[in-house]
């Protein structure tokens, strides 16, 4: 593919150049919600492209959520996508499109996608081993099934909110010498995620292979799963995170489709033991999305997702080797990214050792969210034509307990 | 209220008389679904008698499932129930009703709601600690958070399936010596539980309160949430079951009101240590549901749901105690009911200790699920007049692995 140019001013070595156009659900005003597509700081109106005959998706872009889209399939992704490029780089198509884009500072984001089922897993080595040693100090880092399987659990669909929402401290149990006591979480973190947002749906009592990744999944977002340590090391045993979890969970507000990221991939670290043969992936790869975490506006992490040990085709995979179905609009997360170095991991929990070794942010040691704190990650990510691929953030501030 | 009699044929005496009433979504042949409510062995369809003016809801009985209806309220529930009852025992209505009843034998039932979330409880003390004596053995049955919190996670909302649909035995990885190994599950199991139906939805950050049941629950299914119990061994630490549940949980066709429910309110268990304050309910009361578990067709097991030590009100402020929204369609199961004796337990693991001590069924030596099994639960409970309700049943036959 040549290197395309757009007209629309800034796209340019932008983040959110032709290269990219991620997808969003937007509002303006007291208007109904709407899908665009965002290139440099403007977001073109696909309600109003669709409705004037300028991209056919067949009233897929008339929705108030992505989900028809993303229903349609990839032969559709790619049109639309293609279609979108030519409007947006074609001087012909100026005059009709120019009237279509809304300045971002206009719009008000919606989640972009109704989420059907949400899927934690718990992929990146580091993070895993980080959490074994805090947690379970003095036994092997790792469970003996973690180099095995895509470790993975189901979070709450209905908690999952758009970058920006306000994130209310959650209250709960939190075990102390004296008992269990009630009140708000005094260990509230975040989990920097990469997620992924199923498409084509499958049928109940089928599997996906690794090979037909492509073929179900969309596109990618950042995810903050934010976590309650407190609630979490209380009620965890023998059926996993429930409370801790199931507050809040944020997702980006812009869908990064994988047509945007064929020049990020690359190879995944080595597998040992090798997996069993519905976890094989051919080419074993994942995805170069450099991640940032800003803690009140400075960096305090970055996290590396070219790292994790299992894929995104190995998790899609093995969340559906059972049988399970899949439905348009599901949700399943890679797990905090952690890499080798304290400054590479995706939760408070490892960056501070749980607490024990406190980080100097705005001038104070900090350990855990307090309120008013506000995270935000975002990453990078290489993008076809020597571009560079700004993935859009998700961020959250948070509001104190009711 | 006075005794009321039903017109009706098969109605008096009946578990599924004028005093019962549950809603559904039917079929006939290829037509739409549609919502009905069941009296003896035929549904009143709820769309027709909408559309002819006999009960009004706004429209919410002429959609496809019942969601639009649960989300209407308590106020709107009770009216459109005397309304049923009235068409269905005044016999001025007769004439006007009767063509719009459809025998049982004519209708196909459909999932009767849309789940957002499904989140599974483990609220029997009985079935928790006999899972932790096999699991756990030598250690105390119970584990120290056990008592304080009614310990919850969330299942696959997206494969809940309605009564009668087969179950695909699932593929997985399960433990062996020589590491993990592939293929279909050999110790499939059940767990015979009670569900609760959300019908009012709660803003996100915002506790609902115990003393809010009824405001917020419409009503109760009988579940079978299918295990795969090597396949869950293997899986599920730290994060919890997930394969060894997500591949199918069955829900009763006929959802049973709650205020079908009103006469089989018990005390239940006194808790000891006491709770804390956001899961006290007053009165602390269960429902006397007598549970039955037939192995193909032989009763097996009679799980009563009164002993649980968690009442569905406790369940319902714990779930939402840390600000997680409700939706509509959200639905919460109790866990695996289990009484004190073995002819009790809502599972085949604690039937069969494991595995190890087999039971006669059909007269074989059996432990676990075998392909062409078929598993019903049923249950009964006082019901209003004197009546006994009886809770429609939740089927399934295992298919053989694909």
């Amino acid at each position: 593919m040549s290197e395309r140019v757009s007209w629309v001013a800034g796209a340019e070595g932008s983040g959110f150049g032709i290269q990219h156009l991620p997808y969003g659900v937007f509002r303006v005003g007291d208007g109904e919600p709407r899908i665009g597509v965002r290139i440099a700081d403007v977001v073109l109106d696909l309600a109003a492209a669709e409705d004037a005959g300028l991209v056919l998706a067949g009233g897929a872009l008339r929705r108030p959520t992505l989900n028809t889209f993303l229903a349609l399939g990839r032969p559709q992704w790619t049109a639309v996508r293609q279609r979108i490029t030519e409007l947006l780089t074609d001087p012909a198509h100026r005059v009709a499109v120019e009237p279509l884009l809304v300045p971002l500072e206009q719009v008000r984001m919606e989640l972009p996608i109704e989420v059907a089922d949400y899927v934690d897993f718990y992929s990146s080595e580091q993070h895993a081993s980080n959490v074994g040693q805090i947690f379970r100090p003095g036994q092997p880092a790792l469970l003996p099934n973690w180099k095995h399987l895509p470790i993975g659990y189901h979070g709450r669909a209905g908690t999952v909110v758009v970058s920006g929402t306000p994130v209310v401290r959650p209250q709960g149990q939190r075990p102390s010498k004296d008992g269990p006591v009630f009140g708000p979480s005094v260990r509230l973190d975040i989990e920097a995620e990469v997620g992924f947002v199923v498409g084509v749906p499958s049928p109940l009592g089928a599997r996906v292979a690794a090979a037909d990744f492509d073929e179900h999944v969309f596109g990618v977002v950042l995810v903050n799963d934010w976590s309650a340590r407190d609630i979490q090391a209380w009620e965890y045993q023998p059926l996993g995170p429930f409370l801790g979890k199931s507050f809040a969970t944020s997702i980006a507000a812009w869908v990064t489709p994988l047509d945007a990221l064929r020049s990020a991939y690359v190879a995944a670290p080595e597998q040992d033991p090798s997996v069993l043969e519905y976890l094989r992936d051919e080419p074993h790869v994942g995805l170069d999305l450099r991640l940032t975490v800003q803690w009140n506006g400075e960096t305090v992490s970055e996290p590396p997702f070219a790292g994790m040990y299992w894929t995104p085709a190995q998790q899609l995979a093995h969340l559906t080797v059972n049988g399970a179905s899949l439905r348009t609009g599901d949700l399943y997360a890679s797990g905090t990214v952690s890499g080798d170095r304290r400054d590479q991991v995706g939760s408070f929990l490892e960056l501070t050792w749980g607490g024990a070794e406190p980080v100097t942010v705005g001038g104070a040691e900090r350990t855990f969210l307090l309120d008013g704190d506000t995270v935000t990650i975002t990453a990078t990510a290489p993008g076809p034509d020597g571009s560079t691929i700004t993935l859009a953030e998700v961020t959250g501030m948070i509001a104190p307990a009711r």
